[in-house]
């Protein structure tokens, strides 16, 4: 997809943590979120990894990860118990020391008595050196971005309270914008002229989206998806045009 | 995770292709549905990947993750629009060639009449030389299998169906087998007990949900995974005996 000149392209990648998404016993509701929320704000989200709980396994992820995109967000693994390790494997990932963390540990007792602050509770607070602490307006247990790694709670409500902490501090890009259209048929009766005007205009992205209606019958929604305004409202006039003898 | 002596272990890594599950326009439902059929036969799934409809990522996904894992399935992009690239990128990572299947426009044939079998619709019977077709009972566009890679619709209904299809002829391990305790109360307070059952049992995976109740308060689910059922009704055991002081 070709960029409208001085527009800056920033883009992530999201990691999920988590067995329990892996066995199907959790389905995940952190993916259609987060790419929502960074897609409306100029962030392209590029690629999604589920990992399982191996520490092996999240630092090839993050480190194969970090280096082709602006961010990489990670979900799920900061809990209290044996099987979060995220923290600990984002450290390592990193190259750098990891220890219960003075102000994650003050974060933690604004919500938890200090007499039930036992030494699983300050698992929470283990902050891999020189990572700055998102806080967790819900149940306080601080996330953390240490370079352009930003780890998240894998609950959803926490994670979302958190996405919004930080997005506000993030570069953007230009958002990019779609339109679609509804074709009263098959994608087969409108691929051709679908793939003639991807042709024409290359600059823009053109998806095509095949479901059946209520009374069982094919129908198609073309999505055209571009940064620049001027641009997708040419071709979602092109394409109401191709779809105009079906519907 | 240690495995019981003589069972054979069979691996699985999901690749989800698909701009508009990145974008956030449509949500993902095939991954769940494949996470719990894979777990149900003995598979084990390892590994997730969402990549956009880009060619090169759509090949070093399938060769990073081919040569790991004992099967490699994908969904989305196999339709007759020009964005739909995975039969192509597929052929591109076997490095065969790839052309109008005669078998995959025989099915096609059944269901759409000749005169309607356009040079798009036609694009659903390419099939990369070598690969064995899987047959699609909703709407007869075949899947195909290539190798230990199974490359299926991205329509759930459509995928459900030759998942279906696909089980029966597949390797399968030993069963993953769970169970899940109820804890009254947040994960802190069970942590340590959970974490030394982690290690009397190495060959048992523990794992610890927490969520809220409808009163807004934190309960967890504690979730015991092994394939031996003798050590996993023991650890369950052990489990309701850690979780009734809180029950």
């Amino acid at each position: 997809m070709a960029e409208a000149e001085g527009a800056q392209l920033v883009t992530a990648a999201l990691i999920v943590i988590g067995d329990e998404v892996l066995s199907g016993r959790t389905k995940d509701r952190n993916i259609g979120h987060i790419a929502e929320r960074l897609t409306d704000v100029g962030i392209d989200l590029r690629e999604v990894r589920i990992v399982a709980d191996v520490e092996d396994e999240i630092v090839a992820a993050v480190n194969a990860l970090r280096n082709r995109f602006t961010y990489v967000f990670t979900t799920g693994g900061i809990g209290p118990t044996h099987d979060d390790i995220t923290a600990d494997s984002i450290a390592r990932a990193f190259g750098v020391p990891i220890d219960v963390d003075p102000r994650a540990r003050a974060m933690l007792l604004e919500y938890i008595p200090e007499e039930k602050l036992n030494e699983a509770r300050l698992r929470m607070a283990r902050i891999p050196q020189g990572a700055t602490l998102v806080a967790n307006s819900v149940s306080k247990a601080p996330g953390f971005r240490i370079g352009n790694v930003i780890v998240m709670a894998g609950v959803p409500r926490i994670m979302q309270a958190m996405l919004e902490i930080v997005l506000p501090d993030l570069e953007k890009g230009r958002p990019m914008l779609s339109e679609t259209v509804l074709a009263n048929t098959g994608e087969g009766d409108i691929a051709a002229g679908l793939a003639a005007l991807a042709r024409k205009y290359p600059e823009a992205t053109l998806g095509s989206y095949p479901f059946r209606d209520e009374d069982n019958r094919f129908k198609t929604h073309l999505v055209a998806r571009s940064r620049d305004r001027h641009l997708l409202d040419q071709v979602h006039e092109e394409l109401q045009l191709l779809v105009a003898p079906f519907n």
